[in-house]
């Protein structure tokens, strides 16, 4: 599989940089007769898009996706769907400074150390502009998932941390996530961070965040142990975002301190089967999924460019002092987060997928 | 990829149930001419092995492996090695109880979801037991980077949490890991565990834990973008180790709370070269390595086998008490510890050669 | 992928020399619920093993399969299914000759090259020996399509071609090929190979051959365009077994020929559905299962060990004459064609998978 | 590994109908640091374009390709390279015929069949037209081999039989492929089938063809046995050409009827090392190659898209007869021969890159 592939049988491959003439990619395994068309897919890149408010960067990208193959009369065809977005807000400046320097916290140093040769402008590659490829082809995922799965599937994520900020679980609402900046599920938490991230700003300096991702109404039996269980699929994924440091599933990292008398999820006969009494794995067991919610949290760390000037060495290896203008994300978290849910959208269809080629074999 | 197979390059399969015959495993990729025998592997399976301490299980597997193949007057060839390991205490015993039941915690209901069918004896396939043939093909691995990046390199690992006990980092010392049975690096921490785990076996409970693995001597330059990002490539290898609920690599979670300006690292020109002022992001940027110390955690939730009872379903969906007897781990994180150092050789083993096939074509 | 595994979905993985402790495999993507034993699975490979006529080797081995995991109770579970044939008849003799000479038309030469270093007792991992795992995972494979697609599928094979000696079509009988040693669908020309073969073993010579292997009760639709075709999995398969030098579907090379309004199979509406008036495309239109029988042949070099004596360098590059004494198949292609049908087992099985994940995803 | 995806290392993944947008490909594991631009791939593109002379399909195509990532600075940065092919000619004309026939010996029908839904416009996914991104992503493994092996590397091919006239082998030179429009290595010949391939057009038929592709200076150990084989990835490579209906390697499936003290080449002590007296085995020993000429053979059948009018059935099942108008080329095997130069390349390129991996890790 290529390095720049992602999934098994539902894959995508993705190209592109910064600023370069565009990115995009190619989605492979799309079942064929799903309605998909650019009208179809264009709102998931916009709840990613850059500008929209203050906290994001200020790069103008309208991240208009082109479908250049795979539809025919409004579905797919079973043939792989390419996606294209010309990249225009590409600002000519100078970049001989960036050229030679490496930021503090950037991909720059080990892109250097591992190509011999690097597209420096804007991160090139390394670039968080790569991720509205994944948008597109989590989008088409998530149609396909609609046509699976029914109206029970649903995915849905919010920012649950900003810098040491939590929000307070008892105000937990995900429809919140639509009426604030951030992503937010907490309304009264929002406002408070909306103040601490224009300190943030104010300050010259950056946050970090936490995403929590949650998806209902996928079936119990998803995951192919031992190397292709479910929470190690979406532990991959999650990592492969911009900046992501760690990634847990159900109480995660808690559930190492708690007493084994309550951590292990209790079951009862419920009206329509068995019915789980608590969800501390997260709806994933054996690394194959119970029939629960489905409940993935990421770490995201602070964005490393940043104004506050930062000590680093450039490419002869000379000491150098390092300011980050240009037009960054104070806080990468807020725009990672349609991200994760499109990751999340793609591994859950992969293992829907696999875990049909070999366990339904028989059934149909 | 079959879905028991690990890794791309160097990879392995592995195959096997707690009660069947045996377990083992085939390594694929093995470089020619790397000194190989059952003697050099053996040490590496004796630290994973059961009934070491009482504070695992009591199970009696001497674990002898029997190399099937690859090898050559104490040589690899290049063709796969396969490893075999009888299962020889297989406890006879009544499992009529065990068969109808779903254990919390287990993954008893979500292989009898997904497969229609499972080997309940001794959780079948499920059962930690498949882990020591990981350790098997990370002695291969470890053995080949040896051999390939010099006395510099080295894996080493520990359990830094048990329940809710921490070590105190400021007495953190490696060799002291193979000092007392916890694999602790912290012999004042090792001897508070000790009376406290006694209490969760007296209690009929069970404990939770974090593991650390660090690795020195890698290069800077493993990781292949985008999506076999090293980092990615970790945190779906430590997934994959039984009751693994959370990965993280540097400062991981705790990052996401920090400031901006503390949290990139910063670098100075060095005797040898740039060298980091700190380790944050655990050796790893934008997917690639940096050239720093490897740190990867990793977390454990309580072992699911506890003597008090709990609340379950049946086979027929009617409710149940659910006491499990037999001779489980009160910690299953500490036989984890040697299964994460190996996941971490065949990992990074394989990141070598990925990176070498593209980026050194040319050099050779 | 490792390079010692074949199949996506349903794949194995094998492992053993020719004079080591054993040969093997790992099978994985099994359906479950599907009845397997080692009874079941004897047959198949009693039709590939040694010493059963004049015309094969006459090494003894009884090529006795061990399962050791992935069964329960009858049947399969979903995990991998490993299997083990220990070498019996590894005759102690004198390799000192062997392993300095290169035996022309062998992997000797590009072995060494190769590695570096090469176990040269029997052919190491280059010997046919291996080949009776593949029958073993074919077997497996057998079994799961005929649960799958029920009693119209059907794979047979024969021997077409020994030397230059055809069969006469208008006798073709695949029932035939049972009652002679050679899989021969043509008792006459079976005779007359007879003769023609004991006339090859006194000259001290060898024979090649040509194998023709069909599959009936093949749903259309199998294939995965553009890259995944089902003609192109088949021809990698079969170039796979040892000493294929040539592979074609239908009427293959002969089709060259041929004037092209006779080469494209023409369709009649029929009873159930349209009929194709013809088969030159061997089951096959864009890579693709067209419902018809499938039609492979592959061609087989004459075997490289002879008794004659040839010309050859040793491993100092010296010329040397190089005469194989041993117990060897004076016509490889005879025990080739059980390796040929169960490599087509696979492949079809792995394509029936691949479809149905895709575009049966919405159907179930 | 998506469908559209071929290659391990360096792999591509192609998109695109005949009558889409676009065409196009990601080209991934390109090693960094090798020259590359639209200028070097274009002659490449124009050895295969469409409507060079009156024996191919008079499509107006001039297959300029846009590299949308991965150089710059005129170099490969090891990131992916994508590039975007605009279909120009799809002449606008009524598909209300094409969309409910099934051409014979054409694709249409299994298309349908597998994905219950098909682009019928100019064949879609299944024309010929995607070949031409194969070409872009060979001429890139092109590059990197030359820089790789030196000037002794080369891969060439040309067509040595259309219908039933084959070339004279005595008169045959690579460098008159360059001089007629058949890449016909044999002048005399050339002549020949230029008056038969009128007659053939007259008729409103097409013919079949033999191509001979083959590489020279590609050093010994290429090739990973047992399921990576250079002849098995050869194989598979030249079968997702369009047409291909069989692959032999060197002496094929005339190498079957040869005698035993013919077939094995012979060697002999040689200046620089062991040589061989001949190459029946076309340059590969047990999967690996030799450090000889590789040769491959391909089978193309005659066209299938011809004005002599054939029987088929139309969507609803009822018999129709099927006359193919258009451009089509009377002998597609002429413009399949770039196509099969350029998955050689991709084949040997990533054959190299995988043997560097294993067996070279320990040299570097």
């Amino acid at each position: 599989m290529g390095d720049n592939s992602f999934g098994t049988l539902f894959s995508f491959t993705s190209f592109g940089e910064s600023h370069g003439p565009g990115i995009g990619c190619i989605v492979d395994g799309v079942p064929p007769r799903v309605p998909l068309s650019e009208e179809i897919l264009q709102p998931y890149l916009d709840r990613r898009k850059p500008g929209q408010s203050r906290f994001v960067t200020q790069r103008r990208e309208d991240d208009q996706v082109e479908i250049l193959s795979g539809i025919f009369e409004g579905m797919t065809t079973g043939t792989p769907v390419a996606m294209l977005i010309r990249n225009k807000d590409q600002r000519s400046k100078d970049y001989s400074e960036i050229s030679r320097q490496f930021r503090p916290g950037h991909a720059d140093f080990t892109y250097q150390q591992k190509y011999g040769i690097r597209d420096y402008r804007g991160g090139g590659r390394s670039s968080a502009r790569e991720t509205a490829v994944r948008v597109a082809a989590g989008a088409i995922a998530d149609q396909v998932l609609k046509a699976a799965l029914g109206g029970a599937y649903r995915i849905r994520g919010g920012v649950v941390q900003i810098g040491p900020h939590q929000i307070d679980r008892s105000r937990l609402d995900w429809d919140e996530t639509e009426n604030n900046p951030f992503f937010c599920p907490d309304p009264v938490t929002a406002a408070e961070w909306e103040s601490y991230l224009d300190e943030v700003r104010k300050t010259g300096s950056s946050a970090g965040a936490i995403l929590e991702i949650v998806a209902d109404g996928i079936p119990a039996g998803l995951g192919q142990p031992i190397y292709g269980k479910l929470d190690s699929d979406l532990a991959a994924a999650m990592m492969t975002i911009n900046a992501v440091k760690g990634v847990e599933i159900g109480g995660g990292f808690a559930l190492s301190a708690l007493d084994g008398r309550e951590a292990g999820d209790e079951m009862r006969a419920g009206a329509n089967g068995p019915e789980f009494v608590s969800n501390n794995n997260g709806g994933v067991l054996g690394g194959i999924s119970t029939g629960q919610q489905l409940v993935v949290r990421v770490a995201i760390k602070p964005t490393s460019s940043i104004l506050t000037p930062r000590r680093s060495v450039d490419v002869d290896g000379k000491d150098v002092d390092v300011v980050t203008k240009g037009r960054h994300d104070p806080c990468v978290g807020i725009r990672g987060m349609p991200v994760a849910e499109a990751m999340m959208a793609v591994t859950i269809l992969d293992a829907l997928m696999r875990h049909r080629a070999q366990c339904g074999l028989l059934d149909s």
